[in-house]
């Protein structure tokens, strides 16, 4: 069901991390450490979805959302998840961009 | 080069488009009209660049990035991209989400 790969988010404002990364050759643990900070991320305070899709090059977009700043701080600064990140940088990704949004407006369109 | 995968895009604050969608089965003229919507809208005042992925089961995150909402609100309502937006409810995608956002900070990381 696709479904459950789009974000039930609320109406806006609320915040959204979107993280645009090219990862390396190679899986080195990558898949199950995403999903363990997806069940991270699902558990905090503030947490109102995530989309993600990686295309056959490598190229992957992320989007988190968040009902306010101070969830987003909190989750960058998680132990495990800080780990994540120190592994993204040695191993992972050959690049990535972070952006922090707020969301202002939205809408949808459902078949 | 996979970098020219990713936006160029200056300091915050600017903003973001995000659009989530699942397509339906089948081609039917999809890929050559986004093509044409990135060559469009990459021509118009206030845009700074586009980021996209789409995986095997048809979930994709496209991220355009523009200057002000004004210039996001003049792109949704050029003629040609009008089509494209009745032909994707029409045919191409299962559902789709849209959210305007500002983006507020940026940060990245490059090997």
């Amino acid at each position: 069901m696709s479904d459950a790969r789009f974000a039930r988010t609320p109406e806006p404002p609320y915040y959204a991390v979107v993280f645009t990364s090219q990862r390396t050759d190679g899986e080195q643990g990558h898949g199950a450490t995403a999903e363990r900070m997806v069940e991270l991320a699902r558990a905090r305070e503030g947490f109102l979805g995530v989309e993600s899709a990686r295309d056959a090059e490598g190229l992957g977009i992320t989007v988190s959302y968040w009902s306010s700043l101070e969830a987003i701080r909190a989750w960058k600064a998680d132990t495990e998840h800080l780990d994540a990140q120190a592994s993204g940088r040695r191993a992972w990704y050959e690049r990535y961009e972070v952006r922090i949004c707020r969301v202002e407006r939205a809408y949808r369109f459902e078949r």
